[in-house]
């Protein structure tokens, strides 16, 4: 690893972003520990602003660039919720943001980037057509793109979540949080290994896009396929992520959609908030392997909220 | 009023019933207050145990029983969250519980009420069956009623949902509760009265069930028609809680199904929590009398959460 996330970086961000982030609260429930037979503490980060931790790390990043940088402006290509919280990052300071968005990218999305004063550039929805159009976007503008994980600002912002379950629930002997990119993972193991050490960090990956699950085993970054209902998740883990993921996560639970959704439908009926279907891999992946867990402390990031609910209703039908 | 719902009383029980109940948080949402035009602090009583504010009331009252009278247990009739209140209050304190239901209740009703421990009688479906079935089962248990509203332990419980809201949103120019039978309105009046006086309490009710409305420009209980969606809310109010809402509150906003799916709708998705048909009704009330409110801190109780999610998405489809 290059670049090494302090201590000091993440409690620094964590005061930085403080007045412009929820201090999310932290849900149990009697009736989900029976099910699971453990003691799960959730970190409820769909109840964040625009409705996912994403709000953390574009905030960092956000306040981290220099005066120079924020006359032009902010970019990133997102389809989800990274876009929202850029818009809302550059809004709340004052500076514009350029968001490039498939073009297949659901309305509400859309209409939640433009509510933030974002300015949408659509393209094709594939990777290679969102580089090249970011990459215009950014020649034009001369605005700075702020990644959705594969920047260490980023990293470090997304850390603060992990860093405030540790200081509600202390003791924790698991700390479960999805994988896509890595972003989310890559803070959340470092916030364990300086806030709370002896818990073990563990993945969740939906089976249909286990690229982290398959990287980790090989050694090397390997391509997701991408076939998931955990659309948040459908991203290839991220080469400044991967060397973390490497060192500090031990171990990824892969689930297949049917437990993505059986987990979702316990998390809205038993706590009765809105999850997506990202956010319910990390349950999914303790129910699957209750003996792993028995009895355990366990934490869980509940990562967004951000579901269309006709298409949630079909999931449930 | 013959009985009198004092401060000190509102104040002890809260002490009481603290460590069997969640202090709910109070959420705000920057985009709700912008389409709403006033400052909203919404009570999450769909995040209390059993998804209701109900676990106030039938706590405080199963409590307020005598060393004789818990020997006998408690029974209630009820189709909805006071059933399991009730189950849940006496498993707690090791007592048997009798719970008279429709057979119509749906089943997740009926599991949740079997999951604390509670007796099941099944009835028909009408407030006459109701009566006679709880009678009966009362006269071969010896176990006293906790009625669902008509009980001043049980209105005396639900206050403090609103003492606390008061507590964590100073100077709230309104509170809205929905009223049914009327125990949580009534409790919330009380605790306007005592703990923020300058807080106008206004009720929310289904055009399709508004005896409240009726009743109060007749000056007598007039009977709930009962064509709704909002399930919690169909019962005609009481004969205890009558006369505390006819002194106590001045206001009743009416709104249509309509008016109430769309509410629900917002609070889903721009909350990013789950509330039941019934919990809803405050807010659509806020939106239907936007001039009302307009600019004002405005509190909200959000009720309960216990909705079917298949029944859910039909209603948003």
């Amino acid at each position: 690893m290059g670049f090494m996330i302090t201590k000091q970086a993440i409690g620094e961000a964590h005061e930085r972003i403080k007045k412009y982030i929820h201090r999310t609260p932290v849900m149990t429930s009697k009736s989900i520990d029976d099910v699971a037979g453990c003691s799960i503490f959730f970190k409820c980060e769909n109840l964040q602003n625009v409705g996912a931790f994403k709000a953390r790390g574009a905030m960092n990043a956000t306040l981290q660039l220099t005066e120079e940088q924020r006359k032009k402006g902010v970019a990133t290509h997102s389809s989800g919720n990274h876009a929202q919280a850029i818009a809302r990052a550059a809004q709340i300071l004052g500076l514009k943001s350029y968001i490039v968005m498939p073009r297949t990218t659901p309305q509400i999305k859309k209409k939640g980037v433009i509510a933030y004063g974002g300015e949408i550039f659509e393209c094709e929805p594939n990777l290679a057509a969102r580089e090249s159009t970011l990459a215009e976007v950014i020649k034009k503008t001369g605005a700075v793109e702020i990644h959705p994980f594969n920047n260490y600002e980023v990293m470090i912002g997304q850390a603060t979540a992990a860093k405030e379950l540790f200081e509600d629930a202390p003791n924790l002997d698991y700390l479960l949080a999805p994988v896509g990119g890595g972003g989310l993972l890559s803070g959340t193991a470092y916030a364990a290994k300086y806030f709370s050490p002896s818990t073990v960090v563990v993945a969740g990956e939906p089976a249909g896009s286990d690229d982290t699950f398959r990287s980790l085993k090989s050694g090397k970054i390997e391509q997701a396929q991408s076939q998931t209902i955990a659309d948040g998740l459908l991203t290839t883990i991220g080469d400044k992520t991967f060397p973390i993921i490497h060192e500090l996560v031990k171990e990824v639970i892969t689930v297949s959609d049917e437990e993505i959704v059986a987990a979702m439908r316990l998390i809205w009926e038993r706590l009765k908030i809105i999850v997506e279907p990202s956010a319910a891999v990390p349950f999914a992946s303790v129910l699957k392997s209750k003996e792993k867990f028995k009895g355990k402390r366990v934490g869980i990031i509940l990562s967004g909220g951000n579901v269309d609910l006709e298409r949630a209703a079909k999931l449930f039908a």
